[in-house]
Order: structure tokens, then C-alpha cells, then sequence
């Protein structure tokens, strides 16, 4: 495997730059490792997350999803941000303990206009995948 | 179309019962025509909903999208707080204006375990769709 | 609606030429209406669309809906026989009765590199869907 | 991880006994490997398989698919024929070669009313996947 176009510092740096409503320090999102396409972050587990029944909620879980596809898209193909989710499916497969999250995402496809990957999202201390998704990013004049 | 089995009026009650720290006076989230099966709500817009590009996040359609199916089963079923999403699939069609979203709602299949509907989100003084939702719930217990 | 960019006799003889294993006089595919992105066709029922349980199994659904889309793109954006799907997400909600297949298309987004669009599959004499399927199509060297 | 409840040999009879039209010898597909929720199954090329432009065709894609989740399904919960799919989602990756597809499919989620996996497909003599599947069956009254 290729190095990551972007490092995980320099991903950081990208996002509090570009989108710095959504990744600050203290925002509870951190990128826990950063491969070429092949990312792993982690969602610090907060009470607004509870859903009824004492889990947390799907939109959570598709927050988290649709923010670790983009860290990949990142590590893959460099400082794009502008690039945009055009499809994301999720299969909701366990009840999420209150815990952190930390979510695998792995590209499938790198092509010039869309990147394609999937995203499995675990409860921190589980084996069992308590989220499966797939996504696909378009990229903004191709590369 | 039956009446529905809860009005507007006994989901908001119902939501704030069980889900205070997303449906709240102020929240941003309104119920703005129930109907059995067939809904529509309204995210006000704010300025956190903003990714790069200016534009609504996909998360905030997401959510809102989870949202609306939520209320269309309440719609139909009644009092199931503890309906979970088993599946979500979103296509992103536009980028939304800075502006409140709007979302219909409807139910295409109401079974004894599984409902099944279809969200379209519009930016508000528009008539394109922003975004189009599939998506099913379990419910608990069956009924 | 502006008039379609093909009509159904152009949209037949296209097919016909460049899929000829797949659409041909007694295939059982048939073209029902062709508006702009917005049209109907027809699967005859053949014995060998059954699937255990004695209903149409789901792939001839998925054939189907993947055919009407194709259709639903040259209504709107005229020959591009190598438009290609990228995704397809379907729903199945009741099991199909031993008859003919009806597939309404319509087309959500006709954008220069992407369509996307919405299907919905009705057993022959009922009102209610038997499958729903969004899909989205790529379109070569855009347009 | 536990040993399948079918094997190979137990799925084909079970196969031919309930959906003769679909599998039969000669029909072209063919059982690799049968574990616990963890299969992979074979589809022979045929020349009725290719579209436009000389790939496969994308429900050649989503029937093998399909084909390979009926397979997963049954060697992890045994002889369940009536066992149905409720959703699929799939990725079409890359222009499948005229050659044979292989298709990895793997369960994520066991339940007593649902089943999800999800399906890789390759060209075979190729290591870069051509469509990538999710998809959930719903498993008649429970288990």
C-alpha cells in the first residue's frame, strides 16, 4: 500500500481549516490512524447522543460514517474539500452500548470522479460491528 | 387514507417525552402536516449546519431524514419510541441553499415487523429535492 | 415536461441494436409510456420468474428496474447506450403474484455526469408496489 | 468459528429441490466454498451476459449476488427456503472482463428475524472487486 497522500496531522490541520464548526479541539472526533485509503477515527461517546432505549442514535452513527469516508477520501487523494457525498447506505446491525465509536473506513474505488468505500463502525471494547456502511464521494472537477 | 393514529400534536408530546434532547421549544424541528403514514417536517435553518462549499451538511439531511421517518411511523403505528432504523439510503441530488429544509415522508409499506418509506428533502423556496431517503424500520415486538 | 429527448420506437430500435440479447421481438420486455425521464414498461410473466414460495423472485425485479432506468435515461438524455449503472438500492415489499411486472421510472436528477432516479415495480392489477428501487447511472465523457 | 449448519453438498440438493429453474447441472453456477456464514460461489461466463461496451451486465451482477446471500443464508441458519431479501444495495466498481464471477459473501449479522451480509465480486484472475453488495433476507417466523 502507498503512503497517505495526507498524513493524519496534515488531515487534522485540513479540517480544523476548512470545517471548523465540526472538527475543533475538545469536539470530540479524533483520527486514530490514517493509511492510504484506509482510515480509523474515533466518536468520544457525549449523553446528547442517547437515543430512546438508551443507545445511541443512527444519526450519530451517519455522522460519524459519512466524516470517516471523508478523512479516506483525504489520505487518498489529497486536499479536496470540496469534494461531496453523492450516495451513503447504512445497515444498522446492533444496539451501540453508551461508549465511544470508532469507525474503519476503507476505499474500494479511487477513480478520477468517484471514490467509493466502505465504512464499519464498532462499539469501543466489541468485536461486532454495530454499523455497516457504504459511500460514495464525487470529486470536484475530477482529479 | 384512515386518520392518523397520532395527530401533530400527540407526537410532538410524545417526542419531548422520550427524546427531550433532540425535540425541545427552540430545537429547530417542526411537525408541519400529519397525516397516516404520509408526514412533513421542517429543520430550521442554522448556521452550524454549514460543510465546505456553504452549503447544509449531509449529516443534517441525514438526520432530519431519520427524523421524518420517525414521525410518519408514529403516524401509523402509534406509540413505538423504541422503533429502531435497520436501514437508511440516501442520494444527495443538489446542494442546499443556506435555508431551512423541508421533508416529506411516506410510509410504502406498513407490515407487522418492518415499515418502509421514502423521505424527499427540499430546501425551503425550492421545488427540486435536495436529497431522496429510503429507508426501514423494525418494530420492536412486531404488533 | 419537455417532450422526450427519444420516443419509445427510437428508444426500441436503439435497444435493438445495441443489446440485441436482451431486448428483441417475444422477449417480454415491453415499452408502456415514454415521457421526459418519466416513463413505464412491461415484463411479461414467464414460468421461470418463480422463485420458492411461488412468487417472482427478486432478481428478475432488479433486471427490471435496471431496464426501465436505462429507458428513463435515453428519454432524457438521448443515445448514450454506454450509460452505465453505479448504484442501485431496492426495497422489497410484498411478494409479487405469478403476473406481469409494471416498472414506473422516473428520473430525480439529470445532471451531466450522473442520473439518478426512482423506480417503482407493480404486480399487474394491484395498487400496491411490489418493490421500490432507487439507482443511479453514469454517463460517459459527461454530456 | 463454528462448522457450517449446510455444506456444499447439502446446499446444492437443497437448492435443486426447491428452485429446480435456478440451479440445476449445467446451469452454470457452482458452490467453491461453504463455511459458517462465509461463502464463495462461481458464476460461468456466457456470452447472454454481456451489455453495451463488452463488460457483464449489472443484473448478471445483482442475481449472482443475490444467489450467493441465498447460499450465506443457508449455511448459517440451515434449511430455511422461504427465506426472502428485503434489501439490496450495490456498487458496481469497475467493468467486469468477459470472464467468470466469483462472489465472497459474508454474513455480519445472524438475528431471528434478519440476516445482513455483504457480497464482493470479482473477475476472476483479477484481485480488484467489480461490485460490491449489502444486503438483508428476512427469515421467515423467526427462528
Amino acid at each position: 500500500m502507498p503512503a497517505p497522500v495526507l498524513n493524519a496531522e496534515q488531515i487534522g490541520e485540513l479540517l480544523h481549516e476548512v470545517f471548523p464548526q465540526a472538527f475543533y479541539p475538545g469536539c470530540g472526533l479524533s483520527l486514530e490512524r490514517v493509511g492510504y485509503g484506509d482510515i480509523r477515527v474515533r466518536r468520544e461517546f457525549h449523553e446528547d447522543h442517547l437515543r430512546p432505549g438508551g443507545t445511541v442514535s443512527g444519526p450519530t452513527m451517519m455522522e460519524l460514517a459519512d466524516f470517516a469516508m471523508y478523512v479516506a477520501v483525504f489520505s487518498a487523494i489529497g486536499r479536496q474539500p470540496l469534494a461531496v457525498t453523492t450516495n451513503l447506505n447504512i445497515n444498522f446491525l446492533r444496539k451501540p452500548a453508551p461508549a465511544d465509536l470508532i469507525a474503519d473506513a476503507k476505499l474500494m474505488k479511487i477513480g478520477k470522479r468517484l471514490a467509493v468505500g466502505e465504512v464499519t463502525i464498532y462499539s469501543d471494547g466489541s468485536d461486532e460491528p454495530v454499523a455497516h456502511v457504504t459511500s460514495t464521494y464525487s470529486i470536484p472537477n475530477g482529479r
